[in-house]
């Protein structure tokens, strides 16, 4: 049994190997749901969902997130209505948000309608969401300068108008994460995170049990703030994951001290962290006896050993389904 | 100004007419709001919609509902993830419902966002719903027998199985409109009607001067027990309209003893009225001084007298706007 920590993009991709590499129903993935969102009143769970649709290879592989061969007219005409269109649901995908809220409105829990949904698609491996408990991270945007205050395109210029008599530095401000990540397009520095929620959360209903019983315990290249931050923040679940220490393996979400997609890296060096795979152990180090990492960052694996953990050198780039199995299979040597 | 008491497709199509008979802005119509039903976590005003998109020319003329060339990926994704579908939302109109939830959920009124969503579509009539809160149209079916109870499409048939020992009489049910008049297609037979939290509703903003303001008041030829019924249940609309009453005037949804459209002929009968243009007129007698009739019921017009109103006989299908615009000339030559 393999239990993978999970956000969205890195994590899937890692998934989709996964399951190759081993049975899938021997698979279980603890998914980020801290990015979940009300959106015209529909609940919308995008790790949850890019996981699901990457896994069903229905995803879409240009934005990877949302489905392949999307239309867009609900979008079009809540646009025409002078409505806020800044985050796109499709058609189709907008079929899986209508479901997961009448299914919510009727009671089931969110456990139950993401197996719903996974079992439709006719995925075999099994997806947790880390709480169902409403955990939302939130985003302190840095203090805005003048360019910052214009990248957010927000129209508050008087704050921060030398004319204006008050001598007022404007707050910061905080904002929901996808209105950070995808109305602002992660492109403003940000100052903190917290996860609005977490410390009155529970584990979802599978959760403990899957890390306990977990042969290998995986944590995703998935982002370390705000993919990996939010299911450590939900009470229970760190505790969990340090005792399995030994069995557990993470994998780089940085190579080259780069993202490969996302704010990952910029975001680690606002938030005080190193933008490396060395800064990437420090964060781990406590929970995971080794770090794979790519083998563009072969000449930092002493670095890395030296923040305690055993680094494993091997290709991370997923480019294709191919080269996540490759990569799956090793982090399950290295596990066992 | 010309003030429409209005329910869907029968007065959509009269309104149609009228903003032919007469400058748009001239026209306000106050639209049954308790066919509102919350689908999926979304808000859907059907009868707002009908009259909006028909405004428009934006319908869909063969169902009277929805909008033409619509297309149907979101109910498609939707189905095969085993959702309910019965209440088929095209991508397109779904832009609206989006719209409308995600104002409701900043705070913004239904009235407000009525007006942005006509505006939008380039409408210059008023249209108002009749109240903000929720007042729900509820429907308790007869008593099943067994063809009723397949009809119904629900695995409940033990409840009227002759060998089950108990002499279980089955209980009435009671439902929300649109299951009975979508999922069930109005074809079971209904014991009586109530207009819940009617009550303790107030009458939308606007709505109470509207027909205090009107030279003319119009009841559209909608189904007078459960389009213009909860129109009447808000407290305040009948008495407003009681004090117009010289000034009103109601077209018959009925012709020649049937709807034109849907079940109000058979509704009717079941709660123990004559579906005739008598009928209506008893109905209406204390809120109208004249009934509009068709042609088919000329041979009826002394008996409407005979109710107490005033009875004009005069074309009433609508097959064409230009039909409905005379018939819009006719109520309005007899209304002032």
């Amino acid at each position: 049994m393999i239990t993978v920590l999970a956000g969205g993009v890195g994590a899937a991709r890692l998934l989709r190997g996964m399951v190759r590499a081993v049975p899938a129903s021997d698979v279980t993935a603890i998914v980020n749901t801290a990015d979940d969102v009300i959106l015209h009143g529909l609940h919308v769970s995008p790790d949850l969902d890019t996981v699901t649709y990457t896994l069903a290879e229905a995803g879409n592989p240009e934005t990877g997130w949302g489905l392949a061969g999307e239309t867009w007219q609900a979008m079009d005409a809540l646009e025409r209505l002078g409505g806020k269109a800044w985050f796109r649901l499709g058609d189709r995908d907008l079929g899986t948000h209508l479901h997961r809220t009448g299914r919510l409105a009727e009671g089931a829990g969110l456990a139950a309608v993401t197996a719903e949904i996974a079992a439709a698609w006719g995925l075999e491996l099994t997806l947790l969401p880390m709480t169902e408990d409403r955990v939302a991270t939130m985003v302190t945007l840095a203090r805005p300068d003048g360019a910052r205050n214009q990248a957010d395109g927000e129209a508050d210029g008087q704050a921060d108008d030398p004319a204006n008599g008050q001598a007022s530095q404007p707050a910061s401000r905080e904002v929901g994460f996808q209105e950070y990540f995808v109305r602002l397009g992660h492109s403003v520095a940000v100052e903190s995170v917290r996860f609005d929620g977490a410390e009155d959360s529970l584990p979802g209903p599978g959760v403990l049990d899957a890390l306990a019983d977990a042969d290998v315990v995986v944590i995703a290249p998935s982002n370390p703030i705000v993919s990996i931050g939010p299911l450590l923040a939900v009470p229970g679940i760190a505790d969990a994951l340090r005792s399995r220490r030994a069995d557990t393996v993470a994998v780089s979400p940085i190579v080259a001290g780069a993202a490969l997609k996302g704010p990952a890296d910029r975001m680690l060096r606002e938030l005080g962290h190193e933008a490396s795979v060395v800064g990437v152990a420090r964060l781990y180090r406590d929970l995971a006896a080794t770090l794979v990492v790519d083998t563009a960052d072969a000449g930092l694996a002493d670095a890395v050993e030296a923040e305690g953990m055993a680094c494993v050198v091997t290709d991370t780039i997923m480019s294709s389904a191919e080269v996540a199995a490759d990569l799956s299979r090793r982090i399950l040597e290295v596990g066992r």
